[in-house]
Order: C-alpha cells, then sequence, then structure tokens
C-alpha cells in the first residue's frame, strides 16, 4: 500500500446490479479502480485486479471500458468533469473575486473530503497517457490554474491580495487543496465539514488581506 | 516523465572524480537517483539506469549502494537528515513559538526551493520499502510533524492561533511546503529567494491571527 494513498473504507457494491445504467457503473467502476491503481500504483495494476474489485470477470470490464490507458484518461476525465461541475462552473458564476476565490477553495476541498482522494492523485500520473491524451489533461489542467491565478489578479487590482506573486499564491492554494488527498481519512477523528472550514479559513487568510478588524 | 516530477537542470557531474570522499559520491548518486526515480517511477528504474546516469559500471556503483531497496532508503534518510540538520534542529532552539513557526516553513521552504523537489516526492514511496525501513522512515516523519503541531498547540494556547483544529492547520502548512516540490522550476521566471518569502507571508498568516495595524 503507497503511503501517499489514504486508505479510505471501499464503497461496497453489488455484483449483480442489472438495474443500473451503464454510466452509473462506470462511475463506480473509476472510483474502484481509482483506489488500486492509487495503492498498488498505476503501473502494478492488471486489468485483473480491477475487474476482481468490482466484481467481474475480465471480459465483463471489458463491457465497460476498453483498456488500461483509456481507463486511466476515463478516471482522469471524470475526475476533472466533477470538478468543472462542482467548482469551476460555479466559481464562475461569482463576479466578485473574493466570493470567487471562497466558492473555489471551499468546493474544491470539500470534494476531496466528502469523495476521498484517490481521484486526485492519479490526476498526477500524466506520464501514463498517450500524448493525445496527455495534452488534453494538461489543456484542462492548465485552465483551472489560470482560473484561479487571474482571481488572484483581479484581488491584487482590488487591492485585497497581500504583497505577494499571484502564481506563488495560486500553487500555495493548490498545494493546501490537493494536499488533503494526502491526509484526510474519512474515519479519522476530524469531521469533513470541521476539516473544510478550517482549511477555507487558512487558505483564503493567507493570500488575503487582514481587514480592518478582522 | 512523470508530471508531478518537475525536470530540473541536471547536476553535472564528473565520471572520474578521484578527490572525492566516498561520502561526497554517494550524495550525488543520491541525488541522481533521486531525479531518475521520480521521472521514470521507483518500479521502472534499474540499477543500470542509475548507474549510466552517474558514469559508472554497474560493478561501480555497488561499491557505493548494496541494492536499489537500500538505495531508496538512503535516499529518504539523507533527506531527513538534511531536514533534521537544517529545519528541525534550528527550529528546537527557537524557544519563542511564532518564531519556531517561521523558522520551520522558511528553512524548509527554501531548501526544497533550492535543491529541487525530487528527493521530497520520493519520501512518499514508502511502500517500496521493507517493512523495518517503512517504521524507520514513518517514525522520523511523525516525528516531524508532532514538532509542527505541538509549535501550532503552543501557539494556541497563547492565543495567536485562528480559530482552527492544530493538526488540520499542521497539514496545511505541510501541503503548502511540499507542493512545491511539484511545480517549482529553477529555471522558471521565479526566483527562488521571492518564491520564499511569498511562502513565508501565506502560510504563516493562514494560521497565524491578524496582529493589530499588520
Amino acid at each position: 500500500v503507497r503511503s501517499r494513498c489514504v486508505l479510505q473504507k471501499q464503497v461496497k457494491i453489488k455484483t449483480a446490479a442489472p438495474a443500473w445504467r451503464k454510466e452509473d457503473r462506470a462511475d463506480q467502476i473509476y472510483r474502484i479502480a481509482a483506489e488500486i491503481m492509487c495503492q498498488k500504483g498505476y503501473e502494478a495494476t492488471s486489468m485483473n485486479d480491477i475487474a476482481d474489485a468490482v466484481g467481474l470477470t475480465k471480459a465483463g470490464i471489458y463491457h465497460y471500458i476498453r483498456g488500461k490507458e483509456h481507463l486511466l484518461f476515463e478516471i482522469m476525465t471524470y475526475a476533472m468533469d466533477m470538478v468543472d461541475q462542482d467548482v469551476i462552473k460555479p466559481a464562475k458564476a461569482v463576479a466578485d473575486a473574493e466570493e470567487r476565490l471562497r466558492t473555489i477553495v471551499s468546493r474544491h476541498s470539500k470534494r476531496i473530503l466528502e469523495v476521498g482522494g484517490a481521484v486526485t492523485i492519479l490526476l498526477e500520473e500524466t506520464s501514463a497517457l498517450t500524448p493525445p491524451h496527455r495534452r488534453t489533461v494538461r489543456a484542462r489542467k492548465r485552465a483551472y490554474f489560470d482560473l484561479v491565478r487571474e482571481t488572484l489578479e483581479n484581488l491584487q487590482a482590488e487591492g485585497k491580495l497581500r504583497a505577494v506573486n499571484p502564481t506563488v499564491a495560486a500553487f500555495s492554494l493548490f498545494g493546501q487543496i490537493l494536499w488533503i488527498s494526502r491526509w484526510y481519512r474519512r474515519d479519522g477523528t476530524v469531521a469533513a465539514t470541521d476539516a473544510a472550514q478550517d482549511i477555507l479559513e487558512i487558505a483564503v487568510n493567507g493570500v488575503l488581506q487582514p481587514t480592518v478588524g478582522s
């Protein structure tokens, strides 16, 4: 077991789930495959390992996924789609830069705290992708980074950012948020809602100028 | 090349360095081996890859290191010895908690910014270690974490910590510091000294209550 991969309570799935839509079943496979790849390492994980874990035959799993590299890309796409939907889209709808920053930190932290970090950790495994897949993943990551940095630049223009480089500040925020995937245990002593509140407090105050009386 | 491993300008070492002490030569091997393991992944790196990179024959490299697992443990020990010497020991000599926190953040950030992140990233590969080596590494990491958390608890007792859980705050600080290994490029646009200053500002103000007039 890789120490960088926190063992979460495994989501139990039924081996026979005839009423499930193919998409829901695929989501379950992504999550479980992500946990296994995260624990064993991508290279060391076989399609058999994944089929076993989700309770399918090796033939059965090919109904849902085309192969290991494609599965990795699908997991990353799934993870980034979730971030698009839960973090980026709501954040872009917020006109005020400070509120937009709070939306990003709060929503992204909560996702990792509640959903678990395996898919987040797997997003670093871009070396295993084919070049076109790698370009797609990198472009999407870059677009998200740019949103955070631009938000910090907006805050700078408003005089609300501390005297720091927005690029360094953006990486500092990503470090705090993405590192949750390394340490948070859902069955540990810190409740997800408490952790989310503390991370928001620490991350936002780290980059923003203190306001009078705060 | 793993995206999580930033390609740094390779330290050039001479293949014939007869005047070097064995310890200095070993340090060079650790750094170069760490870069290679970080880029290719630990599993995919062979002793031949390492021998080639440092300009030694496969027989020659066994003069310095006993084998791949032992090399990984040696690299981790080397990395943790450096942190002990450059960060933990100086920090423990500081009685004031706020100054101790600043010492930790500042000294550890500078190490990663100046020395490069490969050895830092390799510290996560504890799964590849033998159980006794793994216990040693984990105990040392834990002791460092406890120092940071205790420092935050001291600050809490002094009324200087924001209203956050010291455990969450400690992980938040580690996230910011350790993430430097993922993004910082020594040949990029941000100077190491500027990045260090910004990271200190962001990290410390994230966890500390604002002081009057700050």
